[in-house]
């Protein structure tokens, strides 16, 4: 058995998101056809490092998949571009150890989520970002946003993952969450060993309610110590969040 | 008669471009439609600085009208975002002078054009610039852009603007073309007293045709001399190319 490793663009504003489900057009679903037309059989599934909801985007998706057939990686990602539509583009190719696994061999990811906070919004803009109408103080949102680094139980940060999934060990370690500052708005930069479900969005929208008065600092530790979804803000919308990159062990790639 | 400077922004993917046209979408009808039923007339029509055709953007693309009515800035401003589609956005909402009239007060202009050049196109920059596929030498194209830069006649840089329009000085200065390296390509900016029709897009074509070898530096004097559009590149296409500022005397505004 060979492993391929895929790297995924795709902008997520016309999909139901990565994962393949009834009745919606997922990412997961069009690369999966595409690749049932080149190798000529619908029985070989792709695994993403991870879901992504409708509207989110992805730099760079990690996904995987097994075949006997030893494949030319440039002819695969060609083929695949050609079939594609245009907002899923397959980046790269490469052989990885057979006992890769895009999700299980991952040792960290990269998020961004990007906030718009001028009066009108940048048209370029509106599919990519989360337009603030209320006031932000910046500080305020830098100084919450400590309050998430390092390793915690994120109970209150995670939805409940969807019937039928297992239930996760709810301990994650935030090693960087930096607010950069970009024409218009701000660029919220999350780097972690993993990420409960939603826990992006959750954690901005509950910076956002620090940010603007909703709430106080005080009541983080509160909210992370209740273990209790209900108490944290609402989610960030989705189109201002960014899969930018997934992480795994240095060996994990076969060069050929 | 009072005068409204208007500094728009839109997307132009899904537009036949800034001109009203017969039986096509254009932003300049979306712009007087919606201000047709916030001022309760027809009679008003917005002249803008100039065309942008189907795909183009702007970052700021300037209109003006005039009303008899003295009108609340800001509440235009709201009141138009409100009635037009998203990919197109107010910004601003100036009093000008009487006699501002935004074309032929116009005293420079700024165009950027995007260059993508990996192999695999980011799905982000798709709409937004032109996916070189040729190998291109970035120091052959730098080269190239200083024989643009100064005044010179423009005529084979220039399409035949469309029947029923007035013929044109051709000459124009560009104050600039810079190269800037950007992520998976090149930002062009071209700075100038004013752009004949196409004429960026025909200047970018060529610099593309010099960079990959189909045309020589030297060809580019024979071409400006013979003032025959048939010897210079095609037309860039037009999604990769951004008006993103006109300029105006300094006295231009009338400040409340």
């Amino acid at each position: 058995m060979h492993c391929y490793k895929l790297t995924i663009a795709y902008e997520g504003t016309h999909y139901s998101g990565w994962q393949v489900q009834p009745n919606a057009s997922s990412v997961q679903q069009h690369i999966q056809e595409a690749l049932a037309v080149i190798l000529k059989t619908d029985k070989i599934g792709i695994i993403g490092s991870g879901r992504t909801d409708a509207g989110v985007h992805a730099r760079a998706q990690i996904a995987h998949f097994q075949s006997e057939e030893q494949l030319n990686l440039h002819r695969i990602l060609v083929s695949l571009n050609g079939l594609l539509p245009h907002d899923i583009r397959i980046m790269q190719v490469e052989l990885a150890s057979s006992n890769f696994h895009s999700q299980y061999s991952a040792i960290g990811k990269e998020y961004h989520y990007h906030l718009y906070l001028n009066r009108v919004m940048n048209p370029f803009q509106r599919l990519y970002s989360w337009h603030l109408l209320r006031k932000i103080n910046v500080d305020l949102l830098k100084q919450a946003s400590r309050l998430f680094i390092g390793t915690h139980d994120f109970t209150s940060f995670a939805n409940e993952a969807h019937a039928g999934t297992a239930a996760h060990d709810p301990v994650r370690t935030l090693y960087r969450l930096d607010t950069i500052e970009v024409e218009g708005g701000l660029r919220l930069e999350f780097e972690g060993d993993g990420f409960l479900y939603k826990m992006v969005r959750n954690i901005v929208g509950t910076l956002v309610d620090v940010a603007s008065n909703k709430k106080t600092l005080e009541e983080i530790d509160r909210i992370f110590a209740a273990k209790d979804r209900r108490l944290a803000g609402m989610a960030a919308p989705p189109q201002g969040l960014f899969l930018v990159r997934v992480d795994y062990p240095d060996d994990h790639l076969i060069y050929g």
